[in-house]
Order: C-alpha cells, then sequence, then structure tokens
C-alpha cells in the first residue's frame, strides 16, 4: 500500500524559498506569475494492512516526524 | 488560475534523503515502512489565462527552472 503526503507551509507563513523561485521565474521570462510556494511530498510504501490502519499510522508519522504542525499542513492520500 | 505541480526523482534514482526519512520512521517506532521518496510540490498562481495555455506555460517552467528532467519526472495539476 502506497501514502502520499503532501506538506505545505500554512497560509501566512513566509517561504522565501517559494518567493525566490517566483522571482527566478520572472527573470526567466515567465510573466504574470504572481506567487509560488514550496512544499514538499512523502511516497511512503507500507507492508499490507487495511486502508484506514494505513492512513491513522501515515497521520500520526505526519504528526510526529513528516510535519511541523505549527507552521505546516499535510494531506495524505493512500493508494491501493 | 492555479497549478499545483510534483517533482519526483525517477525510479532508480538514489534517494538518500528519503532512505534516512524511513529509517528515522523505523527508530521511531513505526514499522513495516518499506520505502520512502521524498520530492517537491509547488503552488503557482498565475494571473488569468486559459487552462491549456496555463498547462503550457507550467510545463515550460519545469523543463527549464523546476525540475531536473535527467533524474527527476514532474506532473501538473491545473486548478480553476
Amino acid at each position: 500500500m502506497k501514502a502520499h503526503v503532501h506538506v505545505t507551509l500554512k497560509p501566512g507563513v513566509l517561504d522565501p524559498q517559494g518567493a525566490a523561485i517566483g522571482q527566478a521565474l520572472g527573470t526567466s521570462g515567465f510573466e504574470g506569475v504572481s506567487s509560488v510556494r514550496q512544499g514538499k511530498v512523502f511516497e511512503i510504501e507500507m507492508e499490507g494492512t487495511d486502508r484506514a490502519t494505513a492512513e491513522a499510522r501515515v497521520d500520526e508519522m505526519c504528526r510526529t516526524l513528516l510535519a511541523n504542525t505549527v507552521i505546516e499542513n499535510y494531506d495524505i492520500r493512500i493508494e491501493d
């Protein structure tokens, strides 16, 4: 079973890396880009378990290790 | 219009960061995790344009700046 986890900065949290990429896009000739935010994605392969258990385990992984819940949101998608 | 871009390492490309996270999950008591791969996600906000044009522009951004196509795959999703 495979879990896809997206970790993104909460709205309002400063994202200097995203801002730098936005600026680089501008200087590369891409106009009309109003904002860029960068986040992380984790693809976690787990040994056989049911969907609900997998989701609960990945949620705990996010809270304890993968995301800093003070400044980041996470989103979990389980794929069979 | 908002574009979500996922940049992930191609299968077979070594991912030491993902491996380190997998190991950290193991030592944190999460068993049964067979592999972790880490990637990047970009959320790009663009000023008004149609869907096809937006997708073509983001594709060019990926090829020129956001992804290293030698070792990375990218995936674009346009949201209205």
